[in-house]
C-alpha cells in the first residue's frame, strides 16, 4: 500500500518543489511565467507571498504540489484561486486530482465559497478533463491567450466550482 | 472648447490621482481591493510596479485615470489588462470611453495582441455597456464572484478585445 501525505510546505521541500514545477516552467506549456525564470524567482512565486503551499508526499518522497491564494481582495477575497504540478515521473497516478480534492477542502475550510482557475490553457487537454471530472465548468474562455512553444497562440479557459 | 489630454500620470499628480480612485474604493462596489486600503497602497496599487498609469486632464485638472499591465507573464504577456477610474463629477462626459481608446492604442503600440478585463462586475452596467460600445465582448461570467456592500453577491464579467 502506498505512503501518501498532503501537507503543508516547508522551507526545507525548496529543491523537492523545484523538482516538480521546475521542468514544466522550462517546457513553457503551462504555467503563465517565463520559461527562463530563475529557480529562486520560481519557488517565491509558487511558495510565497499570498500563497499557500503544500506538497504531496509519497513514501517520502515529494511527488507535485499546489498553492491556494485569493483571487481577489477585497469584496473578491471569497474566492479562491490556485495551481498544480506533479512531477513528470508521478503523473497519471492520481496525484494532481488528490492536491486538487485537498486544496478544495482548504479552501473552503478557510471560508472561500468558490475556487477559480483564471488561465487553463486549452491544448493542456489532461488538466482541463481532470478538472472537469473534479467538478469545475469553463465558465469562459479567452481566444489565443497563450503563446504555446510549438502550438502558436491557444486558447485559455477560466474554470469555476462552488465549493 | 474643451482643453482635454491624456498623458503619463508623474508622482506630482498623487493627490489628485487620490481624488480621483479614493471615492471608488471607499465605496467598494466597483473594484476587487479592500474598501479601507490606506491611500499609499491605492495609489502604489494603481501606479506601481507592472502598472504604466495614465491620467486624463481637461482644463488642466485630472478627472480621470487609468493604468495598463501584462495580464500574465511568458506566455500570456501578450494580453493587456487595463483599469479605469473617472471622478465622480466627471461621469458621464466621455472621460472613460475617451480613456478606453487611448489604453488600446497604447496597448497595441506596444505589441499587445488583446486587452482583458479580468473583472467587470456585473451590476455595474454603466461599465459593462461602455466596454462592449467600444467593442469589448463578454467571453464569460464567474457566478457571485464579487460581495457588492448592497446588493451581496453578484457576477463578475471577463471581456476580451482583440487589438
Amino acid at each position: 500500500m502506498t505512503n501518501s501525505l498532503i501537507r503543508p510546505y516547508r522551507p526545507s521541500d525548496a529543491l523537492a518543489l523545484w523538482q516538480v514545477i521546475g521542468p514544466a516552467i522550462r517546457a513553457g506549456d503551462v504555467y503563465a511565467v517565463p520559461r527562463d525564470m530563475a529557480e529562486a524567482d520560481a519557488l517565491a512565486w509558487w511558495a510565497a507571498g499570498d500563497h499557500q503551499a503544500f506538497v504531496h508526499e509519497r513514501e517520502g518522497e515529494v511527488v507535485g504540489s499546489y498553492f491556494i491564494r485569493p483571487n481577489q481582495l477585497g469584496g473578491g477575497a471569497h474566492v479562491a484561486n490556485a495551481g498544480y504540478a506533479t512531477r513528470l515521473d508521478a503523473r497519471g497516478q492520481g496525484v494532481a486530482r488528490a492536491m486538487c480534492e485537498h486544496s478544495q477542502e482548504q479552501a473552503a475550510a478557510q471560508g472561500f465559497r468558490l475556487m477559480q482557475f483564471n488561465f487553463v490553457i486549452a491544448s493542456n487537454v489532461g488538466a482541463v478533463t481532470l478538472w472537469q471530472r473534479c467538478g469545475f465548468s469553463i465558465v469562459g474562455t479567452v481566444p489565443e491567450a497563450f503563446s504555446h512553444p510549438r502550438l502558436g497562440y491557444v486558447d485559455a479557459h477560466i474554470m469555476v466550482k462552488r465549493l
